[in-house]
């Protein structure tokens, strides 16, 4: 039974899993390449495969797809694994397709150390001409686009049971929106004050929590036919810890080292980012403190010596501890969860062994 | 048995019809706005529904929807209609989606002699900031996303049997891939030299061509269990048909008549799009033509009185009279399909009636 999964499913990072989830992708999108909607398109698809293989390649923990098998071992799940890995990697193709959208919405120039896709993309259609940037954000929107329509196709051929597809379907729908709300709350606060802690947390909970944790979860008990009782246990168990993970993601932006994150320490606070660790600094922040906040925050000139004058006020005010606190709060609450449900032994460590991770992790 | 639906199938515009799919599109948007996929997202979710119902009331003659039910009706669809609605309208749902990505590309202004998403959502967002325009392209773009993610819900709640939702999954997932590489074509297209006709109809056969009418005559067939034979069928019909009606788009938007296309008469030509017309006249242009043509197409100050010297090229060319000429000859080649399978009367009148209407229309 579930034990047998153990190897893919002991820690966060394994690479048995990884190299599984790697496998389906690739073998969809040589399909993709191979087999083009139309025999009029076969250069286009090799064209745009390649550049989404580039991108799955560059890196990425496939967090999604594991908690996805974690789910189904936990509901129990036994027997063929293919369909489970499917929709697995269809979890990380809509993963891909929200970081692509997220890098054209933000102009990123960098994601995981490498050039983002609109500027591969703007290198490879500049026809030497003045909007050459204008172009590569268009095919990056467009090649997120496909990467959603991909995703789509990774569920609908994964050989599901008519009833376990239609309970994934519809948890997949329910993700969806979900993201999309959490994106949109998260564009139209940018502009606004930054220092409502709770409006923070709705923003990570909806943007990132529930599809990072949650929902995968979920899908993947979906595909062992859970009973609603272990839904609600996954969510939980998922909910506080998918906070717990974009909190910690917004510690690392912030005190993170560069070399394991691949992302620039500077960018988060650059672009302003709403985080409920900005939110409690300028909350408590004296008059000084929020000026020196407030002058350099979200500005597109900010430099790693900015960089350490936010550290120190993120220290100085206590925001930092209160974020750890919040963290270890919700870690806390996620693992009283997991006490509710006698779970397969193998699927309740690897859950423990991933809150753990989630908590602890540096990268 | 189809007859019974001929009142919504006997003319392109039909009024029942549309009333049908947009009576579906209303409810779904109701339900999306009542239950959001978590109750902190009430307000969001009233919001973002309000902007698409705006967006789809502002106009679009159903034509996907039609289609679909028509296809239902040529593979000789019966009994409950509802399922058949539902998938008609989540057709209508993805040409939304489409267009509000297009219009993000385009960076247009108006849609349908309307303000754009993104001209509503930067004036909605705007914070009085400096970047209010990006902020509304990115509130766009999400809400495209989140349109796109409402096309497969329409699908996946639609009540289909197994085997029929399986046949009209996979030919969605080739159609929707299809738009996309087609829209790619586009464009990488725009920077290239115009004077390519073939290039034109490629991008014109995937872009728009096999969405507006091939797939979703077929998509509706499948809806009726369709056999092989008449999905070829269809094809044959559909695919000439759709490049005619991309071809009809492309005369409209030079020729037409502004109070009719909702669109101003010099968009096309202000931002150079890659059309057969603009290519044939580009390669029978005199030496004075071409100048002239290359001076001001794609030229964002693009004035009224450069439009009427461009009128006067395409028809000198004789560019005009051949584009005529190419859509009779993908009329005449669409009508030959319909005879060679015995459809049910009004479904044959209607797709006969269809594809005067597609030629022949003015809006």
């Amino acid at each position: 039974m579930a034990t047998t999964q153990s190897p893919a499913l002991s820690s966060l990072d394994s690479t048995a899993l990884r190299e599984a989830v790697d496998a389906v992708l690739t073998q969809f999108l040589d399909e993709q390449r191979d087999h083009p909607p139309d025999a009029g398109l076969v250069a286009e698809a090799a064209q745009l495969t390649e550049a989404v293989r580039g991108f799955l390649a560059a890196g990425g923990k496939r967090l999604r797809p594991l908690l996805c098998v974690l789910g189904w071992a936990a509901a129990g799940g036994r027997g063929d694994t293919s369909p489970v890995f499917r929709v697995a990697a269809s979890l990380e193709m809509f993963h891909a397709f929200a970081l692509i959208h997220d890098d054209v919405m933000d102009r990123s120039e960098t994601r995981r150390g490498r050039p983002t896709l609109q500027h591969t993309l703007t290198a490879a259609h500049a026809h030497g001409t003045a909007d050459a940037e204008e172009v590569g954000a268009s095919a990056a929107l467009l090649v997120g686009d496909l990467v959603f329509a991909w995703s789509c196709r990774l569920l609908h051929t994964a050989g599901l049971r008519e009833d376990r597809l239609s309970a994934v379907l519809s948890l997949v729908d329910d993700m969806r929106s979900e993201v999309m709300y959490g994106q949109f709350l998260d564009l139209v606060a940018g502009g606004r004050s930054g220092a409502d802690v709770e409006a923070a947390v709705r923003i990570a909970r909806h943007k990132t929590a529930s599809y990072t944790i949650e929902y995968p979860l979920r899908i993947g008990a979906a595909l062992a036919d859970a009973p609603t009782t272990l839904h609600r246990v996954l969510s939980e168990f998922g909910r506080p810890l998918g906070e717990a993970f974009q909190l910690r993601d917004d510690l690392l932006g912030v005190f993170g080292d560069p070399d394991c994150t691949g992302k620039p320490v500077v960018d988060d606070l650059r672009a302003g980012k709403h985080t409920a660790l900005l939110a409690l600094a300028l909350q408590r922040a004296d008059p000084g403190q929020r000026a020196a906040l407030d002058a350099v925050v979200g500005d597109p000139s900010f430099t790693e010596d900015d960089a350490s004058r936010v550290r120190g006020i993120f220290a100085a005010t206590g925001a930092r501890d209160t974020v750890e606190q919040m963290i270890s709060d919700r870690y806390a609450q996620a693992v009283r969860a997991l006490e509710r449900v006698p779970f397969p032994p193998a699927a309740a460590e690897a859950m423990r062994g991933l809150a753990d991770a989630v908590v602890a992790r540096t990268t």
